[in-house]
């Protein structure tokens, strides 16, 4: 640990670069109200006083991009924690050779900004006297690449070098099949982040569903001494999953891309109804996704977006291993990928989207189909 | 974590089945001076309320077959620490398909009276006002597979599917080119411990010195919370290293097994000399390994014991690159693998060590060549 360099700075929105080394005023007369890392040690110190003083700390890892999902799952951590710890990071490993690491967005001023209306608002349910106090966010863990890959510059090829926690099968299902390194780059830097935070609960989203899996099974392979925490997926008023991604789509990808949600919830109302067999869980998806895409594919150039499904899924909760026919009394994990095509033509005023619609966007979603007496 | 099967017994001489659930006497009048552990939930409660009572953890991990060479790392541990855990467990996914696993040596008993033993050999030096006082061994770890690898079987398979941490291409080299899965093994079996343990520092041996260059990077890569100490290998007064294999030998291969440091020696003579270039270091070194094998072949079959070389290595002490050249300023890490072969014709009443003579033993050991002004 000697070369990790020691660096630790109070947030300041006047001075947002991340190289300044200062202050603890976040602007004239209103102290931040978290601190900012830049590396381990004092991270550790932070962490080791709150631990002797019986506090308990509920950490939410992020890649900055911050959302309502994110805030949701802090929310959730503050109910059950005194101090959060927040990381932001955009993990080089878990991106392909090929994949947009470059394009990733990166917000930091807006990130901050957030997440210091958000330790006003739990400041205030607090005051007001709500029936359980809630905790706050205490530090934001945001370290650079040379502090999370120390030894070996971080390498996204499937057979390169380096220091790497690989947990399989899991990582080669679903997402893993178009995305090699993905599984084992999250679970690399996850083990880093716990081990720098040692938190007593982490959080994450149901959204990224395989995710949520191998991050328990981690834990539990490893003796992780933490619990982890799900929390549902955020979702906007039409139903689309929150998504860091969701910033490219534009007015017209939005609509069209809710399509991934309707097939998972036709799914679900199938199972509902007392279908257990993939024909008939996976068919009625399927049957929404077609009529959409001939519908698209009816429109003029100017109107229509085009998607692809990627993958429905239909597996076991644990393994992830696809299911012929759903076990009722434990459930099963529905899941989509869909990826929306390029805008093929615009229209003058329309929004697009950041990028100008011209990026393509895989969007994902899941549903849990419930358990049932 | 959920899954994990609560348990905790004190150690008891005169009941001394590992699955017998009690108790708290060593034998009668003899209260047992350290708790056994078979799960992990009632070690970290010890270890939580160590730590807020401000007491230090040394971690000495083992596969048991204890020896004075483990017995130093915990009288190490002891200068610094005021708790020791060992941990006890034969790992199975260090050992490859065809490897040694059922034949390594088991010792419950014997191991636990050493231990016992040794803490009252701490106690004393304490209560005689020693300069420093010395920590004492606290608790043994000693899990079960199902613990360890609480969701699927361990797997020996370079390619078999499990949760793993790799370190390359450090894992790749020297005994990683004849052992392909030992240092996976390795490197998840101790990841899996420190979590479980959570120690202030821990204590590896040199002897074994590509793993403590490994758990070294494994530590910092993966920003662990603790010190990582290298302590000087333990040698009977001819100088061969200690090891738990060493049973195996008997007298007649055991003379000759100390050809491994005698060689070692030279080369290291041959550095203290002013030699830098690798042909004149491990020139020195192949000399007399190449003497004493052309004694032994003209010895009879009765009276001899025959070896072959498997390396010698002249290495960066951090990389394990190997060296055309030492960098006086930096040092190298000079190490070999040694493989005495079975002994052809065994004489009545010999001293044939464990096995009669039969078991091909490895013997590996190193010396690192100091930096210099």
């Amino acid at each position: 640990m000697s070369r990790l360099v020691t660096g630790v700075r109070s947030f300041s929105t006047a001075a947002s670069s991340m190289l300044a080394g200062v202050t603890s005023a976040r602007s004239a007369g209103h102290p931040s109200s978290f601190q900012v890392f830049r590396d381990v040690p004092q991270l550790r110190q932070l962490r080791r006083q709150l631990l002797r003083n019986d506090r308990s700390v509920g950490f939410v890892p992020t890649m900055g991009a911050l959302h309502e999902g994110h805030l949701s799952l802090i929310r959730e951590a503050a109910r059950e924690n005194t101090d959060i710890f927040v990381s932001i990071f955009v993990n080089p490993t878990q991106f392909g050779v090929n994949e947009d690491l470059s394009s990733y967005p990166r917000t930091w001023d807006s990130d901050v900004e957030k997440l210091e209306q958000l330790n006003e608002e739990l400041a205030k349910a607090t005051a007001a006297g709500s029936d359980t106090p809630t905790g706050r966010i205490s530090a934001i863990f945001a370290p650079t690449s040379k502090v999370m890959y120390p030894s070996m510059p971080p390498s996204s090829e499937i057979d390169g070098d380096g220091s790497f926690v690989t947990i399989t099968p899991l990582s080669k299902k679903l997402e893993g099949g178009s995305r090699p390194v993905f599984f084992r780059g999250v679970a690399t830097v996850c083990m880093k982040l716990f081990n720098a935070v040692t938190p007593d609960r982490v959080y994450f989203g149901q959204k990224d569903i395989q995710q949520t899996v191998i991050i328990k099974r981690m834990v539990q392979d490893f003796l992780i001494g933490t619990e982890v925490r799900i929390v549902s997926t955020t979702r906007e008023p039409t139903g689309l999953a929150l998504s860091s991604r969701n910033v490219y789509l534009g007015e017209r990808r939005r609509a069209v891309g809710l399509t991934i949600y309707k097939a998972l919830k036709a799914a679900d109302e199938a199972y509902r109804s007392g279908k257990t067999s993939r024909e008939d869980i996976l068919g009625a998806a399927r049957s929404v996704t077609k009529r959409v895409l001939a519908e698209q594919e009816a429109l003029s150039p100017t109107e229509r977006a085009l998607f692809e499904a990627d993958y429905i899924s239909l597996a076991d909760p644990d393994t992830l291993d696809e299911l012929d026919l759903v076990d009722r009394s434990k459930g099963a994990v529905l899941s989509a990928a869909l990826k929306m095509a390029p805008l093929e033509e615009t229209k003058p005023g329309e929004d697009c989207g950041l990028g100008d619609g011209k990026v393509a966007v895989r969007l994902i979603d899941n549903i849990i189909l419930q358990p049932q007496q």
